[in-house]
């Protein structure tokens, strides 16, 4: 089981080694927090860290990962600060930007299979033969503590906001964010509304609510690189569909090209350089998806920028 | 005159016009403040919206402003923000990334003249004839006044550092920062060392300091778009070299290399997306040419994003 006492704790414990990334209020009462511009340029470092510094000694085989990318980098980076080998399993449809970033941080990879599910299996397989520490990609407790911290600072830093926009792709990040805002809240409010952004082509948590249960989904399109989990993760439909928090979390769907629409804004318009599942969370507002009522207080997470800029523009 | 009185004055005049820029802890005691993130890719709206609002009634031909790019920017947003018709004299070594975005703002645009300098008297002369209101691009108080905030608020989000490192090219931002950061620090101390980095190919400061007056030089390089004045401001000169700041200022020079590196490591490790002449202050630190003390809080001022992203990896 997870709390939200949980997110303070990963704050704590990880703290010094990730980033507070900044917050800009574009517009009044409109906030983009800036998690792109993290270690490993996503949120997924929070979670890793806090997953290896949880688990006390560690083995030999040292950390493993599968990843569609982002958070392969991510739990890179940690090792490689903490001092530690990682292992990390890639599926074929990675970006080349991730794949390159990953050998830098002197990873040990392994590239296999068609989607994220087929890399997990791989290296599921692995890790009960090295006896590697597992850091899972989304469904596991100190990992949605870690990217919990997120949601904790853009309260701070903020002052409070009414509604945080967040893209879902296994559910760890938005389920994070649930808990790290009603933390922060506590216990004069409930926290704000979770809008909970998914590409129409990477609805695990629509089919997930709609089910009554995490169930596979097919994915595909702009942002499956990072976005493309087949299924949400259980911890992630506890928290997200939960009685505690499931009457704030909503759950939308954006085209592909309103996030492709979203990405060349952000740049254009605000200098900032997001991947596409990055900018998934404003093309919900952009596209009027999600319509904020007047005055109300919206925060949306930029959670990630590992792409090749020269397809900023186009 | 201009005293560090007028910065405040600035601040409250541009608020809401302007954002407030976040500031990145990269590191312990070494920041970043975003500017390129502000409306129109750099710090220079500040001052354009401090000039125009300084004016009082504006004159039938609107404002006019030659500049190498970011400064005309800069006047063609603030001018459409406040509903005024802006005309603006670029050079022709100005980037196509800059020019289009000026006509995509509604400006009036003539491209004319090698250099910075031949533009700005085609724009004199022409303000001459239609009485438009002239905006410099750093020699006037008003100007310097508005870029200053951005010291300002560094101070306030930082809660005090003892260095800024900042670009020069006219110098009007180096001596807004200058006044402005001390405005932040009276009466307790003077504020904070300003190391101003001028690219080796566009030394105005260095030559001016060399001299005992503000001197024409020979521009070029890789900043010389926006860096590239010929000759420091008269204003600057007051404040960067005069007896009440003189002696925090230190004036550096950086290699064409250098910026080309500091930019290239600002978009790998940190996602920051800025032009040349915005990762010239950040090429001071990275290539040695200033190296802060042990426990030193650095804040270095990264001022301007209107580049091409295809670029930053290059």
């Amino acid at each position: 089981m997870i709390t939200h006492e949980d997110v303070p704790a990963a704050a704590r414990r990880i703290s010094g080694l990730v980033l507070r990334t900044p917050v800009l209020e574009v517009s009044p009462g409109l906030f983009f927090k800036l998690e792109l511009l993290q270690h490993s340029g996503t949120f997924k470092v929070r979670g890793a860290f806090n997953r290896i510094l949880s688990a006390g000694a560690l083995p030999a085989g040292g950390v493993i990962a599968a990843s569609g990318g982002n958070h392969g980098l991510a739990v890179a980076y940690a090792a490689r600060e903490l001092g530690v080998r990682a292992e990390i399993f890639v599926p074929e449809v990675a970006s080349p930007v991730k794949v390159a970033g990953l050998e830098a941080l002197g990873a040990h990879i392994t590239q296999t299979g068609a989607i994220y599910s087929e890399a997990a299996e791989a290296a599921a397989k692995r890790a009960a033969e090295t006896g590697a520490l597992a850091v899972h990609a989304y469904d596991q407790a100190e990992v949605v503590a870690g990217q919990g911290t997120t949601g904790l600072e853009l309260m701070e830093q903020t002052g409070g906001v009414d509604t945080v926009v967040v893209a879902v792709g296994g559910g760890g990040f938005a389920a994070g964010i649930t808990l790290g805002t009603s933390s922060a809240a506590a216990p004069s409010s409930a926290g704000p509304r979770i809008v909970a952004v998914e590409p129409e082509r990477c609805p695990t948590l629509h089919a997930a609510l709609r089910a009554g249960e995490p169930v596979p989904v097919e994915v595909g399109g702009v942002a499956a690189d990072a976005l493309g989990a087949t299924k949400l993760g259980g911890l992630a439909f506890e928290i997200l569909a939960g009685p505690a928090s499931g009457a704030r979390v909503e759950s939308v769907l954006v085209s592909d090209e309103a996030i492709v629409a979203a990405r060349r804004t952000l740049w254009a318009r605000h200098r900032v350089a997001a991947e596409h599942a990055g900018a998934a969370a404003y093309a919900a507002l952009l596209s009027g998806v999600y319509t904020p009522a007047p005055g109300e207080r919206v925060a949306v997470v930029v959670c990630g920028s590992n792409t090749d800029p020269a397809t900023l523009t186009t």
